[in-house]
């Protein structure tokens, strides 16, 4: 399975809004975008793998083991994001009433598949 | 209610860790601990504490709305953050195996109580 029909799945989920394969470098390897994003999604994508950064590193100073999943919730949106392995992270992003019970647990099942891409 | 009896109630949930409200400067008013946390926890919560405030300038930027919640997993804790004014903030850490669903949605509740004791 490759990139695309991993994010096709991740997709499909009520609320998606956008997934995508990004390096932490800031560029995206391959993006799907179900609905219009009401925001300027590329620029939330970059900081968002910008902040993933920051706790990764946090995470390796206060030694409480690797980040497994990183979500931030604001009034037009819901962002979760999982490092695939660690160049590259899976984010997906949500309408604020999506069902996000299920967007994490798709992004759980579909990272792992995905390190098998790289 | 003060801020004792809130943390309290936050910390009812299986798998909680600590419960803390803090200054975005890094200063805690009030920590609960129900269990010995496996990690240097003040550490963590000032680092937290400045991610989230990354987190709400970079929401500001992108024009994403009001951040209401910012959850980071780590191999060994679950940390679940929500903002209470411009000041100050709810944290609540948690073991991997605990009921985030419910550690969430009492920040939900207690965040906006907490509104009224500043």
């Amino acid at each position: 399975m490759g990139f695309r029909e991993s994010l096709e799945e991740v997709c499909a989920v009520e609320g998606a809004v956008a997934a995508s394969v990004m390096g932490f470098d800031g560029i995206a390897i391959d993006t799907v975008t179900p609905a219009a994003p009401s925001v300027d999604l590329e620029a939330l994508l970059v900081e968002y793998g910008g902040i993933l950064s920051h706790v990764k590193q946090a995470a390796e100073i206060l030694q409480t083991g690797k980040v497994n999943e990183l979500s931030v919730g604001t009034d037009r949106l819901t962002t979760l994001l999982r490092p695939i392995n660690p160049e590259y992270f899976l984010v997906l992003a949500m309408t604020p009433d999506g069902n996000h019970g299920k967007g994490r647990y798709l992004l759980r099942v579909n990272a792992p598949r995905l390190q098998n891409e790289f």
